[in-house]
């Protein structure tokens, strides 16, 4: 059976270090993240590639969150490794290295695997790859979610927009949203964006939460402001599979949904930064995650005011 | 009568350019922005002084909004004049010239006018200043708010720090508050300003809204994503001005009242940015207003989520 949910991205081993420690060989990757917030809500199968020496524990921590992993591939390269550090601020990560070893030759396979996705989520790779599995595909899917970043707008920009026409939702971050369109203005941009394609623009603004742009209306979903913040690898690809496996869980895309299920992504993201890799987000309960949500509407809710009801 | 807000700050001549215009001795200045955002409130009046130079246009413009401008000295001097330029990204203004002028010998007289108003908003000046202030006044307001800056934390943070004992609401930046404590995390850094004296704690983050800490809770304000922002100048004030008309016309503070009026100084401050100078904020309808605090509840509002509400 294909599983509703379909990411493809990357899985790697990553070095991090924060002013709140290091970790090494950390399971990680977009896909990695992207499906394991994503499992909460919907079956998740992801795509990517790993090298010989990618350790057993991955697969296994896929498995146990039930996550499809046919659509895995195993090089006999190494896995893509990226080392990175963030300083005190916690915003920019700082790319010490990046080896991307058996990523060189990914093909990724996805009609093999799984040929009818009700979602696709083309997690951040070269955009000629994304527009040939969207070639690939029967039946298009019913919602087609996609990633990028600066290197792709400096380097690709006309195989990203033919793709972005193909698009129904693009996340993307404020900076990146400002290089693609040459719009400093965020409700510009977003306009912009949305011109060339993908009816649904989530801007992600780190620390500072998202904005969605949808037919209509505009939701801005807060970050939760946290004591104890570790690392935030993974944030954003966690945002984006909370996001999107909630999405898919219901089967369609409307206002009310868009709104839930960006708090959805901002709950993982949450869960995700407070601590290493993955740890933050593996092991969670439906209860803690209603919590977090709950603290969520907590965090933004006020009564309607009424200027009218004025009392010099 | 007393005006049951006080303001005392600046009134400022501000030349000011941004990618979309320049204006030259335009009226501005901490009070003058907080006060007219304010007056859509509750009565308000100002106490700061302006030079032999000011234009009749700055009285006239304040008393047709209602401000009480007893408390407005003149000096044979110069007023106050600020010029500061904002690049592309309009976030942080770079001063081009501060000449203080006539706020030199700025001595602040509130109780002779105004003797027990209901809030006191001391805006940025100098502790000390803001100290003698509180030091005059018989009876102590019901709510004593502060705002202060970098250059009195760094200089004089010993006055600050004893004249926050006898704050109940400070407003502060980002930057500020992780200069003020020395903690990056805003959530460390908010409680160390509370156990400071202020039981409440606004952070303000320009265009990423403004995050409220108070005895229980936190409160995300957003800002309002806008198509056209023209001048940023006054934003905060204009911010603080409305946040405190609506807590002095409510005429006391609970987390419902707090919450709508960070939505209010939002509102407020979305009309400032929008055009340069006091032209957004000085001559609002109560329609305008309420439907900008309506569309602020469009842009937060999500329905409760339920994850038990799960299907695959």
């Amino acid at each position: 059976m294909t599983p509703k949910l379909v990411i493809v991205g990357t899985v790697a081993l990553d070095d991090v270090t924060t002013p709140f420690g290091t970790v090494n060989r950390a399971l990680g990757g977009s896909a990695f993240y992207g499906a394991i917030a994503a499992s909460y809500w919907t079956s998740v199968g992801i795509v990517a590639v790993v090298g010989e020496d990618y350790p057993e524990e991955g697969r296994q921590l896929l498995s146990a969150r039930g996550i499809d992993i046919r659509g895995l591939d195993s090089s006999a390269e190494k896995t893509f490794a990226w080392t990175g550090e963030y300083s005190y601020d916690l915003n920019t990560a700082i790319t010490r290295e990046t080896r991307l070893n058996c990523l060189l030759s990914f093909n990724p396979k996805v009609v093999e695997h799984y040929p009818s996705p009700e979602t696709l989520f083309l997690a951040n790779i070269d955009p000629e790859i994304q527009g040939r599995i969207l070639d690939q595909l029967k039946n298009r899917p019913r919602l087609v979610a996609l990633d990028t970043m600066n290197y792709w707008i400096e380097s690709k920009k006309d195989s990203l927009l033919k793709v972005l026409r193909r698009t129904d939702l693009l996340t993307i971050n404020e900076s990146e949203a400002r290089m693609l369109t040459g719009e400093y203005n965020l409700v510009r941009a977003a306009d912009a964006i949305r011109k060339m394609g993908p009816k649904i623009v989530v801007l992600k603004k780190g620390e500072h939460g998202a904005l969605v742009f949808y037919e209509g209306g505009i939701f801005s979903s807060p970050a939760m402001p946290l004591e104890i913040v570790k690392d935030p690898t993974g944030a954003g690809d966690s945002f984006a599979g909370g996001l999107l496996g909630y999405l898919t869980r219901h089967g369609k895309v409307s206002p009310e949904f868009l709104r839930q299920a960006a708090i959805v992504g901002s709950a993982m993201a949450s869960f995700c930064v407070s601590d290493f890799g993955v740890a933050g987000t593996k092991d969670l309960s439906m209860d803690q995650i209603s919590l977090r949500t709950g603290e969520f509407l907590d965090l933004t809710s006020f009564n309607r005011i009424d200027p009218g009801d004025r009392r010099l």
